[in-house]
């Protein structure tokens, strides 16, 4: 498939009043980058998510995985910043995602899904069983097995590379980990969805990532729709820095999932799937 | 107005097995709770939000309030739990709200507005543009006049206050104080958002709050999307605990807000509209 990515700094400089006590200072401050992106399905807008640019291909991928309106790499044809008129230059806070098979886009469907926040039904019960309807529970010997003192090495490595958090304090991260702790990818943004939606889009673009294979861990705390979107794309394992809700445990349990929360200072708490982590 | 509110409970109990080094313990832990809420007017669903259940009233008319819907107190005529179907009994997670001029809703844009993520344009100016096309800017000596160490007390104030944060580690707050430090309402949630939207719906269903002699406080990061809700909420002045973005920053800038950000241990840095800050 033909693709665009440009290099893209995550952070901008905005002059800033520093106060401590009575000491006034002026500075510069770097910080994280919010800008809409809209998101184009055969030229249609689908979407506008506010996000960190960078990785918009990704993005765009992970979000209509996610989603449900594509499930494997060949359902894409190309991904690529779009024109926001006829004759205009390349615009690029647009991007316009082409598809195989373009017919079988049920357009309705996914605006009404998008419209309702990515949430499926009414209660707790009825989303869980109109998610997993789409997505079935995983297996109990599905997934990877990964030792707790390897585990409780991810948050580190993930915040070696999130060197913009250091930098403005304002990025959620998301990473992927191979079971014995080699980071594979991992991406920032102003949004947890969005640096969830990157990794899952880079795991489908790249084609070479195993997602029964992999943990995936997320720099703040667990809903929900981390849980979810993980399930579609078919990853048994998350972790997470901070706290899981109650429909986050609730989903994960029911999906056949691992959910491990408050990974730090060699702490742990597996909320599901305990039978994953080994000595 | 009807109205009907009753105090639910902010956390869930789940099990949960910690780990710490070779130590493994099976515990009951606290974890916060995350429903969905589908927001209805006149009998049609326009959102659903994962929000943690309470004071769900309010987050309806917040959104309401900052989707533009409604201007003030007298727009709402009623806002009460749903039936999920004819007959049944009262569903807890759906709520409808009965508008005093309802022919006036343009259903069409409100659909298509939370459709794309409470995001108004495409680029950062764009967005600004049409936000502010519809919230004009606020005049220079509009909003409160707020002393450093008045504002330096808040975080506290407003920590003392959020109960389920320290017991679960899984809410963000939000609270409206008054110019000389009062914390006049605080709400959580499991979205950063939805805690936005409860204060706000507050002040517009209490009727005895000036939005223009409040201190917006929220206990993470800003985005765009919460300095756009106090805008169109008539706020003057918003701080927070951590980090503001770039979109956040040029907004408050354009938009004659302030925005204090890192406001803790006694520091803080201003963004936006310093000469609100006193000495």
């Amino acid at each position: 498939m033909k693709s665009v990515t440009k290099p893209i700094s995550l952070h901008a400089t905005r002059t800033v009043q520093r106060r401590k006590a009575t000491a006034i200072t002026e500075e510069r401050d770097d910080l994280a980058v919010e800008e809409p992106l809209e998101i184009r399905v055969e030229d249609r807008p689908v979407a506008v998510a506010m996000r960190t640019p960078g990785h918009d291909e990704e993005l765009a991928a992970g979000f209509l995985l996610t989603e449900g309106v594509v499930a494997r790499r060949e359902d894409i044809v190309a991904i690529a910043p779009a024109r926001a008129k006829r004759g205009g230059g390349v615009e690029p806070n647009i991007v316009n995602v082409k598809l195989a098979r373009p017919e079988a886009v049920d357009f309705a469907r996914l605006t009404r899904h998008v419209f309702t926040a990515s949430s499926c039904g009414l209660c707790g019960k009825a989303t869980i069983a109109a998610v997993q309807a789409r997505s079935p529970a995983l297996a109990p010997n599905a997934g990877p097995r990964v030792a707790a003192d390897v585990l409780a090495k991810m948050p580190p490595t993930l915040a070696l590379a999130q060197e913009t958090f250091q930098r403005t304090g304002g990025l959620h991260a998301a990473g992927l980990f191979s079971p014995d702790g080699k980071l594979l990818v991992t991406r920032e943004d102003v949004g947890r969805h969005n640096a969830v939606d990157k990794v899952l889009g880079h795991l489908l673009l790249s084609g070479s990532i195993d997602p029964a294979q992999v943990v995936l861990l997320v720099s703040g705390r667990v809903a929900f729709e981390i849980v979810q979107k993980a399930l579609v794309a078919h990853i048994a394992f998350i972790a997470a820095i901070s706290a899981p809700t109650s429909l986050a445990v609730d989903f994960a349990r029911s999906s056949g999932q691992t959910l491990v929360g408050f990974l730090r200072d060699g702490r742990m708490n597996i909320y599901a799937g305990a039978d994953r982590v080994g000595e």
